[in-house]
């Protein structure tokens, strides 16, 4: 690898002039500000590698998926990342504009920097330095960078299913990655999955005098008392049956939980906490967030929420509620098993919208691709990364990789003070140099499984 | 009572002439759009009738109470009624203009015609008719006109226990009554009392990723959890020691409750529904509606309410709460006993924030004031009215008369099709007019008592 990363220090002010113009491309898929032109940069940016590369349309509407295939070999590796971004307002709390990308005390400033163009560009780096240093990529790449993964996906699923010969691969390489507080590399072999519900209820055919409240059914009672049946105040997920599926970490789990260094006291006082819920903490706590399921309201409203009194009985209540979905969950299993909950439980009358669902995805830490990721950090860090078993958070790993049997790993060149979706996102330069090495010797391990 | 009614065939035009002129003039408490202008004119309506009137001041912005006296004898009636009134938006949805009244197919149309200025009109009118007919007043008035009601009275309690002298009466007239669908006179001898809080929760610094929600307090749920310790899904109120305190109603209620027609399935026909809550119906319904207390969600919000999906964990969530108050609970009581109740159940984190509060009140049945009603609605109408020992509604009952030991009673010429606080406010010139003859047949029955 000498070679390579001479090259690499050779082409540091390159580098980080072309992630700059990258992030100079407003991309933002809830508004479809600057979407067609990302695409076009990306899919010229991918065939300056050499890659064949498709435009995919999903919808005729949505944005394409940039698809690339470059290298040769009997191996496979898939890449995912996405193109766009989330929208930069609060535009008035960035210390530089978002979309004029500026380096300051060794940090990057743009929107997308580190949400994901920086990890698009990382790897579009280390693949050129290896092109030109080491020789031909010894595996193939498809390479899938969608660009509406900021909305949600919306059809990626769906296209997903209908177009498996483009995913299949021996592993695959997750959208990005970051270090921990302790600035150990963490490694992700997958995430929980969601299902995402309105649960609504209406009473009367109009809201009333509250008066009546002695007689008349009341929305946001039924609500109030369908939610509650769904779990205790000591947090314990009521649904009939939902924890009967819930699989519990296996060996290699708990072995890969014993290694994270889990810094409770910090985080709860970055929320103004001095204890987590359901009376857990230390490896108990990291246990359950990492592979507990969660029933979680994300809102509620009914009635009359203004300035000070009105005393009305509200027809019609609704409630967002969000579960975090781990192995063996689905959301077509929570949602029939909700359905059926309420049924029982005398809430026929609140009914559920289903506004969103991800199938959660693990892979076996022994794969070829998770090892090779674990053995270039070992070589980049001189030290073993951080390997969580499962994400907290969800993303599409069912539909890319999971579901096709694919075994994938997530690393890349982000941190903790990164402002993902938030003003001032940044990457640190010398992170962003380092992500090019690792992926440099990433390419080299997967290489020689 | 003959050259009496005769006069006011007499004066019909006139009457009505004087009624849209007292509805012409806006007056919306809400706003303060027109409240001097007329303060200033029931001021001169009542000093035209003789009576000494005095402007009294709440605060120095607040509406004045318009209070006159007019009158001679060892006998008192209060009569309690406002001069604001509801704003008229949403404006599309009249038919004419809201403070250009408008007689149309024997209805007169305008904002305030029924609530209240029509009913101050009506012994307005049957007053001077008295006077110009039979003669001096067989008692003396105190008549009480405030300009805040449609905004929750917020300066009267305190006003009314400062100036007692003011209210001191052996008898009260209340601000309005109605027929029933049946077309009989409804009489109403008190009403509950009400505490309309918001509960609220906060459980974090600030909202969080719904992936937290393994580890990290959410408000909604905090708040949904304490709101269903305080009512069951069967209608029970489980705030500890609330109902111990309730009183039953009495034989002579109960008595009364037995001559209330009680047209559920109309009422519930009306409402898009096919029962009633707690499984009651018939008496028990009607009992239930009169003599026991209410726990009612008005509003509750936190999180995400917007469309679509945000897996947040909400740090903040409030609900507003009304509870209906029957003797003898009182609005102090039931706050301490709601903050007890929730401390002992674990919600020590819930705060209250008493947003408004009235005392319940009820008279005796056999007072002169009410008796003398009765009378005059059987004169009137030639049949028994309706008598409600208390309304499932909530006004100042208790800082006007009852806290004072002034029995009241509340009749008055509004009908169920009266679109009170809604758009095309209305009330039927018929019983107008026989309004202005039962006030004539009130004043000769409690002359006499």
């Amino acid at each position: 690898m000498h070679t390579f990363n001479h090259y690499v220090d050779q082409h540091i002010t390159q580098f980080l002039d072309e992630l700059k113009s990258f992030c100079a491309q407003p991309s933002i898929a809830a508004t479809g500000e600057g979407i067609p032109e990302m695409a076009d940069l990306v899919r010229e940016t991918l065939a300056d590698l050499g890659a064949e590369v498709q435009l995919l349309r999903l919808t005729p509407d949505s944005p394409p998926i940039v698809y690339g295939t470059l290298g040769q070999g009997d191996k496979t590796l898939l890449i995912y990342n996405h193109y766009d971004v989330q929208p930069a307002d609060p535009l008035e709390l960035w210390d530089s504009p978002p979309f004029e990308p500026t380096i300051r005390d060794g940090k990057i400033y743009g929107r997308g920097v580190s949400d994901n163009k920086g990890h698009i560009m990382n790897r579009v780096q280390a693949i050129r330095a290896w092109l030109e240093t080491v020789g031909p990529l010894p595996f193939k790449i498809n390479w899938f960078i969608e660009g509406e993964e900021e909305v949600g996906s919306p059809h990626l699923e769906a296209f997903c299913m209908e177009n498996a010969h483009l995913l299949r691969a021996d592993g695959c390489l997750w959208e990005m990655g970051n270090k921990d507080e302790a600035g150990r590399q963490v490694l992700t072999l997958g995430a929980k999955g969601l299902l995402y519900v309105e649960l609504s209820g209406q009473s009367l055919n109009g809201d009333q005098h509250s008066a009546l409240g002695t007689l008349a059914p009341n929305a946001a009672w039924r609500l109030v008392w369908a939610l509650n049946s769904l779990k205790a105040p000591d947090e314990t997920i009521l649904i009939d049956g939902l924890m009967e599926h819930v699989a519990p970490p296996d060996e290699t789990d708990l072995a890969l939980l014993r290694t994270i260094p889990f810094e409770e006291e910090k985080m709860q006082a970055n929320m103004g906490i001095d204890r987590w819920v359901g009376g857990v903490s230390g490896f108990e706590a990291l246990q359950r967030h990492l592979f507990q399921p969660t029933c979680t309201i994300c809102g509620i409203d009914g009635g009359y929420t203004g300035r000070g009194q009105k005393t009305v009985l509200p027809a019609q209540a609704r409630a967002k509620v969000g579960f975090r979905l781990v192995p063996n969950l689905t959301p077509e299993l929570v949602a029939n098993l909700l359905r059926q909950h309420l049924d029982r439980h005398g809430f026929e009358d609140i009914q559920i919208n289903i506004l969103g669902g991800e199938h959660p995805g693990k892979s076996d830490p022994h794969a070829d691709v998770v090892q090779a990721a674990v053995a270039a950090a070992q070589a980049q860090y001189g030290e073993a990364p951080v390997v969580y078993p499962l994400s907290p958070g969800t993303g599409p790993v069912w539909p890319i990789a999971v579901a096709h049997g694919t075994p994938l790993v997530s690393f890349g060149s982000s941190y903790r003070g990164a402002n993902l979706h938030a003003p001032n996102e940044n990457l640190r330069v010398d992170d962003y140099i380092e992500g090019i090495r690792m992926m440099g010797h990433f390419i080299k391990s997967f290489g020689a499984k």
